[in-house]
């Protein structure tokens, strides 16, 4: 079967069934549908391309489509079907309502593939295809990141090596070493740290020895150092890790640990970056720690901000790829939606916005619930983009609504409890408390907000019922039933319709909650304070930070909140619409390059586990195929 | 200016401004060429394709072209131009002798790229474009092998974290977990783990509590374990490390280390594997280490032998790229030259000589001198594939003949002592006995010989003739002056015109130095002679580690020496042809999985550093045009 000729079974097979049963069209015809031509993009096979970065000057005269945002409730740990309903709704626009359409979402990290998660390509009859290479390397951005990220790793740790061993000036003759003709020479990346140092000479030889000191020793203090390694894979003995323990390391041991790679910084400058140039400047800019002195020491001054956008330079190119119903899907950057901001990225969305042009529809995906996601989305992604949604989407299920309500525990691996799949109309009328303060929260924004209830089998009409009356009361713009996953676009029509008249009729005008201007701290407070918290309460460290962050300079920018998704407070055990409660932020961080600070409310893990059974021992390769068994 | 109208400068341009002057085709012209439809590759971008794994069958009928393999004498830290004279006798052959032909190469690491190295995509008007695009991400193969080889070794580590913390109960009840049925399983992997165990039972409750145990747990002695962690960067700090330093792994800290990519077992597979189902047979075999019983555990007891081959199934499809001259290249598979044995992949020789066919020639490299790198191509690689090449290279420089001969020591990054730019014939000759031997140890598998001067411009027409006349009376084919880095493939017309003599002439037999059959001891024996040893010297680790091979069923395999390329000894000082010594193996080791046995006669090191000033100082990012300045 072709990609847009969709016949549906019933019971629903499995992902990789229904995937594997599509035949996915090349994507050079997706690509024509869009007005690319072969120009305009990179194949990498004959199902994914990359749309080159040009594309957006060269529609520069066009008008932008509508611009939807897709977030949800506060999720139970089992996830409330978000990015299948974001496929959904595309496949809805594009096959049955006649819609220019493009998706954007993030892309998944590798290494829970093969943990407990399976993979994030939607499911049922909403998915992106082929499903395997959606979740599995793609066309190799993470990896990049990795590449990019541990090289400056590596040139962090042997830099304080180099440093501790070499006197000011054997240092300073290594780093500007003469050339053939035996002069000696500054190049570019050393003039800018000389500008920093307020040096204005331009010969090696005219520094005085201050000068070549304060040049040459960039006295990284091994305590300040917030730089990890990254991989994109599973392994939690990599946490917490001591490194330099070879003997030719002389002794100059340190304790660090490894993140997966989406947690990199350089995940979240790729999805924040609106250029080349721009790229290359926030790469250049990451701050890894301080000196000795207090001065954050950043990847130019280790000289290496170049090698990390060469290395980057084929990742900021969207991946197109399609839908089971054949509309086009930008893949792009899949920041960590805890540490990070949690959107896929502002060049795939400027691009898709141009591409489908007005009249036509871009729908992204934002992290988890209006705190976690459309919040970020909105201060953060909207703030660096200049783009302005028109609508957004909650997702709503009843099974996290009743466990709002006051259900029991849904916890992920475990039989659900009864009450999830018997009508309840009570337990969901409490839940809708949750459901009416993500609407306000949204709305607050300047935005249409449209509930989607993502049915399951097990729904009764009373109980949506409940949940479109309380929707309309917390002043969404509408509430729609969808059941793309059992149908596929057909079954979120419905959806697609109420979403277009929400683009339609939208007036804005658009209000960030917070001026860049204020403190951090009064930044943190009113973010707080949306949440419903009555306050905030900072720890010795995170004072400490915030004072260190404002006197570097970076307190103008944006906040991203470290938070747990699975309740407004600091508890995920608090369901419902909790009020009153005091947010603490145990600690403060920044992504200088990417460009916030990052409080944290919680621990929040940034390197997953394996079980005892992986999904892995049920993922094979037929041989005589080529195609990929057991991924889910 | 496109490839195929070479126009030469002199003074030689750097690489990458050669390189960035020539546009190259568009891969689908060089596969044309190949006889290439678009259903037999899939593009990556304009200048790369990888082509499909089902061409070999579909060409099944066709017969084999020539096959040369490209070697050297033992070099100077300076490199002899190996990869530089393989490129520019295709150009000869291609461009100038109207041949069809295919270069076959390794796909360079990326780290080094960044280190003090520079690429490796030939060099001056021999190479292969793009450069940058050869030197780094490529198609990403070197970047599945980390991923893969990081699963395995993250599920060794949880695996054993688990086992510590669970009942043989309850690990077997969540290994076999009952499905949505409620009904327990074994799967496919488990049925092999059972088969191993002799556990013929096919049901888990039919297993004994000590059955129970057996199976579920695999009791991993973690001082047994081989396998490390991998990452494609030059990270000298994680050579030695300690894991498991987070408080939830409740104190299972272990030291370990991380190897350059290049250098991981799943690297060595990909260069020798014939086929996908070869490939997932190898990845299960791979022993991590031994149980505390003593019995190999392999990455199919852990599960995961599947999931590693569906990392994988892309990288099985060799990269097809082009040299400024429009000649077609694959390159594939980069394994690590010292502990590995350093030739690009089987499956890029077996297609290239059908897609050539009979009087084309397929030309590959062997890592550096005839110990190393052609007695590995012959004794591991040959011997897999079951490919006979007619003829061999050896490139041979007037620099290090002279080294060779008792001139001054050779350093990277230091001038050259004024011997090795003024004619000085004497010492020429006495050097030539290392070359001699390199010539006398290749003809002993039945190939004809051809040395490859690669002349530089300091070197005299009579230190040239005396090569030629040191060769031949050695036993070589033929002895040829070549200039193809300063005029590209024209410079390398008469090396064309001899290799194709020397194919044509062959007349075999073809022999292996050992049989596979002759004990691991013997085996060592044979190759230490072959380099001038009178015999070897085991360390009583190295004793033991081959009894525990012998007793495991290992000792049919293939010998990877694991030695210094500066020389026939284990002493890299040792120059020319020394005899009479004594090998001394200090350890041994083996890749199951790739397929052989690698004793260790020094230390090697598995990760390289960062100098003071890494390359990626120079390195940086056209914004404007988005091209790669300051590669080299």
């Amino acid at each position: 079967m072709n990609a847009t000729t969709l016949r549906v079974l019933s019971p629903v097979p499995t992902d990789i069934d229904i995937a594997n049963s599509i035949e996915p069209h090349h994507i050079s015809v997706i690509a024509k549908k869009l007005n690319l031509n072969p120009n305009h993009y990179d194949l990498y096979g004959k199902y994914k391309a990359k749309v080159l970065l040009p594309v957006i000057d060269e529609l520069k005269g066009t008008k932008d489509g509508f611009y939807v945002v897709v977030g949800g409730i506060t999720p139970t740990p089992l996830g409330e079907g978000k990015s299948t309903t974001t496929v959904g709704l595309c496949q809805a626009l594009g096959a049955f309502l006649d819609k220019k359409v493009v998706t954007t979402l993030r892309q998944p990290s590798q290494g829970p593939t093969f943990g407990i998660k399976g993979g994030a390509a939607g499911g049922g009859y909403s998915q992106v295809i082929p499903m395997d290479e959606f979740n599995l390397h793609l066309t190799g951005d993470i990896h990049a990141i990795t590449a990019a990220n541990n090289l400056l790793a590596a040139a962090i740790d042997t830099r304080m090596f180099h440093e501790s061993t070499q006197s000011d000036n054997a240092l300073f003759s290594r780093l500007c070493a003469p050339n053939k003709q035996g002069n000696r020479k500054f190049n570019e990346l050393m003039y800018k740290r000389l500008k920093k140092l307020g040096i204005t000479k331009v010969k090696p030889e005219d520094l005085t020895l201050e000068e070549v000191k304060r040049f040459a020793r960039l006295d990284i203090d091994p305590e300040s150092i917030t730089w990890r390694r990254v991989m994109d894979v599973n392994d939690r003995f990599l946490r917490k890790i001591t490194v330099g323990q070879g003997l030719d390391e002389k002794g100059m041991m340190r304790e660090t640990g490894f993140d997966i790679s989406v947690a990199s910084e350089i995940m979240a400058v790729l999805a924040l970056t609106t250029s080349l140039a721009d790229m290359r400047h926030r790469l250049g800019k990451m701050v890894i720690g301080n000196s000795r002195y207090g001065d954050p020491v950043t990847a130019d001054d280790l000289g290496v901000g170049g090698a990390l956008s060469v290395l980057m330079k084929d990742a900021i190119n969207p991946t197109l790829m399609q839908t089971l119903e054949g509309t086009p899907v930008f893949v792009h950057a899949g920041p960590f939606a805890n540490i990070a901001h949690g959107s896929s990225s502002i060049v795939a969305d400027k691009m898709a916005l141009k591409l489908v042009g007005p009249g036509g529809f871009v729908v992204t995906e934002a992290g988890f619930g209006s705190d976690i996601g459309i919040e970020k989305f909105m201060n953060i992604k909207c703030r660096y983009s200049g783009l302005r949604p028109q609508c957004a989407i909650i997702v709503a299920t009843i099974r996290a609504l009743k466990m709002h309500g006051g259900g029991p525990p849904v916890t992920a691996g475990k039989p659900l409890d009864p009450v999830y799949v018997t009508e309840n109309v009570g337990l969901v009328e409490a839940g809708c408390a949750n459901l009416a303060r993500h609407i306000r929260i949204t709305k607050a924004y300047g935005v249409n907000v449209v509930v989607a209830v993502n049915q399951f089998s097990t729904d009764t009409d009373a109980e949506i019922a409940a949940v479109r009356s309380a929707a309309l009361a917390a002043g969404a713009y509408d509430a729609v039933l969808c059941t793309h996953h059992a149908h596929g676009g057909k079954g979120a029509i419905d959806l697609g319709i109420a979403v277009q008249k929400a683009c339609e009729s939208a007036s804005g005008p658009f209000n960030f909650l917070y001026p860049l201007d204020a403190s951090i701290e009064d930044k943190i407070d009113v973010i707080a304070r949306s949440y419903g918290a009555c306050g905030v309460e900072y720890s010795k460290q995170a004072e400490k930070q915030i004072k260190m962050y404002s006197k570097q300079g970076f307190s103008g920018l944006p906040i991203c909140m470290a938070k747990t998704q699975y309740s407004f407070t600091d508890n995920p055990a608090v369901k419902g619409a909790p009020s009153g409660f005091v947010l603490p932020i145990r600690d403060v961080r920044a992504s200088i390059g990417a460009g916030f600070i990052y409080p944290l409310v919680g621990t929040m893990s940034t390197m997953p586990g394996l079980p005892t059974r992986p999904c892995f021992y049920d993922i094979d390769l037929d041989t005589i195929t080529g195609k990929v068994i057991g991924l889910s």
